[in-house]
Order: C-alpha cells, then structure tokens, then sequence
C-alpha cells in the first residue's frame, strides 16, 4: 500500500490527526519536498512520529523503487502542503492502481484555500498561474501566463500567482524575480497603478501579506514560501479587509 | 483573542496537531455548520479535545456575544474544512480587528484542493460557481451562474460546482437536485454528451468519484457532503486518470 500524506502548510503541527496515525504505521516513511519546497526541520517531524523519515530526490520518486516497497509493505509519502497538487503526485497513483497496489490520500491545510487569509472570496479566483524562472534569453513569460492574467482579469477575477519551484535544487524562485518578470512581461501595462498581494510564511506566526502597488512591493522583505495575488474587481469588503490592521 | 480552527474534510481526526493544541488550550469551544455542513459526531470531538463544544446558530455567530467574550477569553470558533472560505468568518476577523480583538487562523484540508483526487489539475479551475436552490418559480439558474460556466468552458477550464446551503437550516442541495438544475438552466446544450464528475464524502473511507455523462450520473446513489465538477479541456493524463480503477 502506498499512502501520500499532507504536511500542510507550515511545519510538523500541520499534519492531522488522521495523517499522524498514518505515517505511525507505515512500514517505510519517506518525504519528497522538490515539488513544493518545507522549510522546516525533518528531525522535529521524525520525533513527534517517531519514524525514521528518508527524504527522496526526484530521480528516486520517478523510479520503480517506492512502488516496488509498496506491493509487500505499507509505504508512506509525506508531501508539504495538500497532496495530488503537484503531477507528479498523480502519475504515482495512476501507476500504483495500474500495478494493483492500494492507495490511500491523508488531505492537509494547502494555499489553494489559505489565501483566504487575504479576505479575497476563494470562489472569485480564476486560473492559477506559475510565474517560471527566467530563461537565458531574458525574463519574457511565456504568452500563455500572460494571457491567463489578461483573461482573469477582464473577468474581474483574482489570480494566485505561484513562484516556480527549480525541481533539481529543490528552490523556489524570489518573490521580488517574481515581481520583477511580472513587470517586465507586462506590455500592455495592466498593472500598472496595480495593487498586487504578497503573502509569505502562510499558516506560521510570521505570517505577513502585503497589500501594495507593485512597485512598492519589492522594497519590502519578503521571505519564502510565498506567494503573489492579483486581485480583479474588488468587493467593498475585500477592500476593506486587506486595507484592515492585524 | 479569537481563534477559528478548520476541522478539515470529514472526521475529528481531520484536525491539524495545531487546531488540537489550540482547541485544548481555549477557554471557550464553539462550532458552527452552517456555511458547511459537518456530517460528523460532535462527540467524538468533544471526547478527543476534553472540551465541551457548543454548536452555534447563524444568529449567535452574527451577534456580539462572541466578540464579546473574545475580549477577556480564548475563544474558539470551530469551522468544517479550511476556516475562510466562507464570508461569514471574514466578516468576525474584519469585526475583531476593528475592536482590537487578536485573532489566529488555523487552517485544515479542504474541498477546494482535495478535488486533486479527481487527477484533474488543480491549476486548470476557472471561477468556482455555486448551484443554488431552486426558487419558486422554478429551476432557472441566476444567469451569472450559467455565464461563469459558460466561460470556464471556452477557456478549456474546469469547473467547481458547490451546492448551496440551506444556511437556516444547515441542509445542502443534493447531488441530483443540483444535476436536474444545471440540465435546466442549460439553453445552449453546452453539458448534452458532456461527462461530469461527483465526488462524494471526500476525505473518507467511504469517498466516491463517478465520472459519467450527465445523464446517467442521476441514476447513481449519491451521498452528502459532495461537489460537482465540469471538466474543461481534458489532457490525457487527467482522462487516463479519470477512467482508472482504484
């Protein structure tokens, strides 16, 4: 049996319960952080669990070595974050069900619903976009990104902006190269005299959003993980809500 | 200070290890299921935290007696699924703020990325759209509801389909209601030989995914709490997904 298991968002705390039983009796425990970056320590998690946890590298995940376990013993994967986010994720499974191997999903706290926390309605955001790392020819988007952006926008609709991941390294790209690249793929200047959000550490106590324009926006210190919002049409109390003082 | 703790998808056990802490060490425990339904024993919770948690009415949480004891205790509100998605809770963390009330968030899983164990592609979801009761005089959708789906499509975009709460009485639209209202309310035919989703009891021993035309999808048991989902444009991994077998 292979199960995946959530981290959450923040550290070892943001596991449930039911994902906590989990991972206590598994076999094998193993953790892959290149799809979606932990930045907290594995030693706190292999205390409170108990477990020997081995943290795998993308070639190790794409190979036949976890499914292989999987068919005699009880194999947990713990994920930051929601698992099945990431593709990668979803390949498992398919491949798992295709080899007769039982599966089992441990959901946990994910950005997808935490960027709540900005007072935005979740059910007014459009298509979730990845801002990628700049190629060597410069830090033009690829139009498809842009597009998205344009095409939320014109529908009043809020845009999650999330900083790609370097799978290799394990990083995630800067919230001010994010800032940046916006800027610079930003032909039709639509946003300009934008207010754009910048949401880091979600689900920690140093939590900070930021709600500023964004050539404001990267004279802050921004820390990761983060992400970047693009509100569309605001309603009064969303306004009110992120003009609002903790 | 105010605390509003997720309870995650299905069960108590669906807490995060932070949501327990932060419950057990609370003065006061409340619970409200109005803007989300909780199909779960209200026992169990209270056996799990060691607290005596009381089950809020729309009209308590709208008062001030919260705010209230917020002042001078530790208050918690407890919330099915990731606190936030619902205005209500924006409204008592905008209040709070605006009388000096400290305030924590504590995220849990949700519907809105656990839709991943569909295999469709968190990032490909358009607007979230909400199927409401029917009115009196009939089954006709709010045109704003029908545009949004209208769009998603064209824009090979998938589609979240809430059904509404019954916030007086804390009853969801069912899975068939909604299916008979959205064939209604389709003038263009855009959803004739289209396959749907349900998703049903997510997060659970007892979770289901049917993925069948519309008109077929009626004749299947469907059980509570559940989504909808139109698929946009599929890719194949998301339809090999979609038709596998666990």
């Amino acid at each position: 049996m292979l199960s995946l298991v959530g981290l959450g968002l923040w550290d070892e705390k943001d596991i449930s319960i039911r994902g906590l039983e989990e991972v206590k009796k598994s076999d094998v425990v193993y953790a892959e952080f290149y799809t979606n970056v932990w930045h907290n320590s594995i030693n706190n998690l292999e205390e409170m669990t108990g477990k020997k946890i081995t943290i795998l590298k993308r070639s190790d995940v794409e190979s036949t070595k976890i499914l292989g376990e999987a068919k005699t013993k009880n194999v947990c994967l713990l994920v930051s974050g929601d698992p099945l986010v990431a593709t990668t994720h979803i390949d498992l499974i398919l491949e798992s069900r295709k080899q007769g191997i039982k599966t089992r999903i441990v959901h946990s706290s994910s950005i997808v619903s935490a960027v709540g926390e900005t007072g935005l309605q979740l059910y007014k955001f459009g298509k979730t976009v990845t801002i990628p790392f700049p190629d060597k020819t410069g830090d033009v988007l690829p139009q498809s990104v842009y597009d998205s952006i344009k095409n939320n926008l014109s529908n009043g609709l809020h845009t999650l902006l999330l900083l790609d991941v370097d799978i290799e390294n394990g990083k995630n790209l800067s919230v001010n190269d994010g800032l940046r690249i916006l800027l610079k793929m930003d032909k039709e200047k639509l946003l300009d005299n934008k207010k754009l959000i910048v949401m880091s550490k979600t689900g920690s106590d140093e939590q900070k959003i930021f709600y500023d324009d964004i050539h404001e926006l990267p004279k802050k210190q921004h820390e990761l993980p983060a992400v970047i919002i693009l509100p569309g049409k605001l309603h009064f109390q969303e306004e009110e809500f992120l003009e609002s003082k903790e």
